[in-house]
Parts: C-alpha cells; structure tokens; sequence
C-alpha cells in the first residue's frame, strides 16, 4: 500500500506538467508538454496520450489539477478562464479514456492541498495559497481542512474598474490581471522591449517587479481580513521565481490593508514544493480517489 | 426548555439595541441606546446596565454580538475598528458583571448565523452576509455551517490606495469607506448639504445610492468568485434602508465581475430579519453559551 504510486497532471494555461508520484510527494518520471488550446476535444486526447506515455506498472489513479471550478460531486469542471474546458464531466471523461479511477482538483485547490500536506503548510491549521502562473490561482485550507468551495482569489477584484481579465472572465481589477505570469509579460514587453518576458524582469531585477508585489500584498491583505490565515504561500512559476523581489512591497502593503494584528503575525512563503505543489496536488487528488 | 429565553445584545458604532429573544428568534422588550464610545471600561458599564434593565426572570444566558475579531476559545475581542474594545477578554469579563452564561460573536458572523438559522436563508446551504451600518460587517456561512474565522469582509479591498478607513483600520479602500452608513452619510452632506444623512439620501431616492451600489455590486462579485454562495444578504440599517436603491447597480457589476456561472445563478436578498438580525444572532450566541 505504501508503495502504492499514481500519476498526477497539473494543467495549466500554458504547459502540462504529468508524473508519477508516490505518497510521500515523491515525484519520479515526469512529461512536460505545450498545452493543447485549440479545442476541448483535442485537450483532453492529449492529456489522455500524455498520461499514457508514462510507466503505467503499478499506477492506481490519475489525479488533475484543472484551472477551473470543479463540482466535486458530479466531477464537471463548470468552466475555465484560460483554457477549453467549459461544464464537461471532466473526471467520468478521462475515466473512460484511462480505465483507471480519476481524481480532479481546481489547480489552486490542488497546490494549496500540496504545501498544507507535504509543504511549507505542514506545521500550520489555516493558510491561503496563491499560484501565479499563467493566471492566479488560489486555495485555501481552513482549520486543517481544504476548503472545497471556489477559492478562485485571482478572481477577486482589487482595482475597482481596472485592467480586463483575459480569456472567459468579463472582470475588470482582478488579482490576475495585475500578477499573473501573463500581467508580468506585459509588463516585460512595455519595460524592456517587444521580445521580453516576465523571467527577464525577473532576471533584471527590474523595479517594475514591485508595482506587481504592491498589487499583491494588497490581495493579501483583503485574503487576512477575510480567513486571518497564519501563512499565506505563494507558487506558480512566476510566484516562485519572482518572490524576493515581489515581497518588500507585498509586505508593506499587507501591513497596511490587513486588520491588527493579522499582518503582523503573517507568515508569507514561496511553495516549498516549487513550480510541482500543483503536480503533487494532483497526484493527491489521485490517492483519494483511490480511498 | 423550549420556553427559555435569553438577552442578546447588538453593539453597533452608532447604537446598542439589547433584547429578550426566544429560541425561534422572537423579540420580546427591547431597549435601545447610543453607543458610548469615551473608554473600555464606560462601554462595558453600559453594557451591563442595559442588560439589567431588561426583565431578568428565565433568562439563561446573554449574547453579544460585536463588531471586533472574536477569538471563540478564548473569549477575546481582539480589536475593533470603530468602537473602544481591544485585546479584552469580553466573555470573561461580562459573564463577570452579569452572573450568567455569556457567548460572544463577531456582530457580522452573529448576522449571517441569525439569517441562516431563522431568516432569508433558511432555504440554503451558503450565504455571504454583508450587514452595510456604521461600519461594514460580514458574515459566512460554508456547506451548512458558520465560517468562524475573521470574514472581515467590509475590509476586503475593492479600489487600491482608494478612501481611507475611519478608527483603528489603516487600510485604504475597503468596502467599509464606500458602503457603510458612515460613507453614505459623507456622501449625503456632499450632495444635500451640511446636515444630510444617508436617510435623507434614500428618501430623495438620490442618484449617488447607484454609485454605492456599483462599489457593493464589486465587493459582491469578488465574494462570489470566492465562496460561490447560493444567497447574499445585506442587512444592517443603512443596507436595508437604501437595498432597492443599491441593487440595480449592484446585480450588473456582480455579472462582471462574478465568473460564470456564480454571478446568474446568484440570488441577493435584504435580511429578511431586518435590523433585527444582529441581536437575534446575539441571542443565537446567548442559546450556545447555555448548550
């Protein structure tokens, strides 16, 4: 049982990211793959092949962090801001396509569930995690437990009126729009010219970096005054490469928006378990459906 | 047993409306009086007065509802953004003045538990309850069950480095500076002179109502891209008074900024408890702390 291993597949807006994953977060061979965006049919025969492609000996379940809402119940991933995947019964679908039982997670959920269980949230009952990757995710765990409603806190709104959402979202002043990977391109490309992208604002330490971790801590702030968690830790590819430079600002504005003495006794951390906290939420939403 | 009644007690920045309730949220005397705001030790005393004022026989328990981060294990108010309690422990200390069991509930949380056990949302597993009164209280209510964490939701950001907060907030931009009573009142002496109030401003069916609403419609929005609730109650005196005026613009921004399908599927209603629904709530708290 306790070498029992499953396949996790973190789908994200810009790259798929399967591997096989053991209890522990283990994480043994891994596939990384451009992100199928051209229709939903095509996305999920890609997601089938690539888990396939994978060492099957002994896999119990497949596990998808999936950037949408999720209905846990009846397994619908209700709809995706970055990607085509809109109100299709996601997990009985790859169900078929692997004959193997399918677990799926929001990705947000899913890192959030990883850094509480195997990551920097090992030690803690309350954290909201937030991933910027392409978009924002976001998860929070609530007394030692996940919480499984939406959680999309890159959705909600922190400039009344400001920047458009991309894709499926009609919003304007979301998180997403301000700290996204995809936001920091746009940055990159209007701070250091048309080819540039958010690793080289990263790799320049370029100060517009701090106009973003600005944008966060005030996200953090509202996130404090609504669940008061004791960490808050931050992932995503661009969460976890830009961290240092994102947080003076960050900090200095959660102080300011958050209630005494949330802001104070928060602990802010980069995901201990790096750019794969959404493959091993994954692969922990495989172990479950396993029972 | 099912005859037993107890005193709730509503402490608002503005007033403080003390009650005998019975178990199915029936208001017997009420008695009602500002809030006094000179010290600590003044208000507890005042408290306490109003309290036994009150007919005292059969009552069990009594229950507060304030407007500050209540730690339930330990009975503390852990700070108030409008009135003077900080850091005390009020359970403690007022089951000291009145002999009888207390119970201690954030005023917002004391709201949304009134409304969901007896009120608008009798009928739904979830609610957000945003009580718009001198300041901006909320509440949650997840699968069934009362979110007992900070839900500070008039102090989430809606406009970054927007209007200060009044008292012990330091944020700027909160739900709390554009939709509060308070805010509404500012807004009243700009548009109909010195000694207007936000009464005077729902009376005349004002136009500048629409743009409160639209920020109310924003913070709605990013609450439901967050808890995805069935139902949104605004209580308090402000929120009730002024609910037809505000929801017009509110219902289009919650669409905006609402990600499908939570926004459509969403119903808002005023606290069918009305201004009540704080001190039943109390007494919900009183009912608790009697077991």
């Amino acid at each position: 049982m306790s070498d029992q291993r499953v396949i996790g597949v973190d789908l994200g807006g810009t790259k798929i990211l399967a591997g096989v994953v053991d209890r522990a977060g283990n994480v043994y061979e891994t596939l990384e793959r451009p992100t199928v965006t051209t229709s939903q049919g095509a996305l999920l025969d890609e997601l089938a092949s690539l888990v396939q492609e994978l060492p099957q000996q002994g896999i119990g379940a497949v596990g998808f962090g999936v950037p949408a809402r999720v209905d846990q119940k009846t397994g619908i991933a209700l709809g995706a801001v970055n990607i085509p995947i809109r109100d299709i019964e996601f997990r009985g679908e790859m169900a078929k396509r692997l004959s193997l039982p399918v677990g799926i997670e929001n990705d947000g959920n899913a890192a959030a569930n990883a850094e509480f269980t195997l990551g920097a949230g090992r030690d803690v009952q309350g954290l909201v995690m937030l991933t910027l990757g392409t978009g924002v995710g976001g998860g929070v765990v609530i007394d030692g437990r996940l919480f499984r409603g939406w959680a999309e806190l890159g959705h909600i709104v922190i400039v009344e009126d400001g920047e458009p959402c991309q894709g499926a979202c009609s919003g304007r002043g979301h998180v997403e729009a301000y700290c996204s990977g995809r936001a920091a391109d746009k940055v990159a490309r209007r701070e250091l010219g048309p080819n540039a992208t958010a690793h080289d604002l990263v790799d320049a330490r370029h100060p517009a970096v701090e106009a973003i971790g600005h944008h966060l801590g005030v996200a953090i702030g509202s996130l404090v005054n609504v669940f008061n968690p004791e960490l808050v830790v931050i992932g995503g590819g661009f969460g976890v490469a830009a961290f240092d430079l994102l947080m003076p600002a960050a900090r200095l504005a959660v102080l300011t928006e958050a209630l005494a003495p949330g802001g104070q006794e928060l602990a802010i951390e980069a995901a201990s378990l790096g750019a794969r906290a959404g493959l091993i939420g994954a692969a922990l939403a495989a172990f479950e459906a396993l029972g």
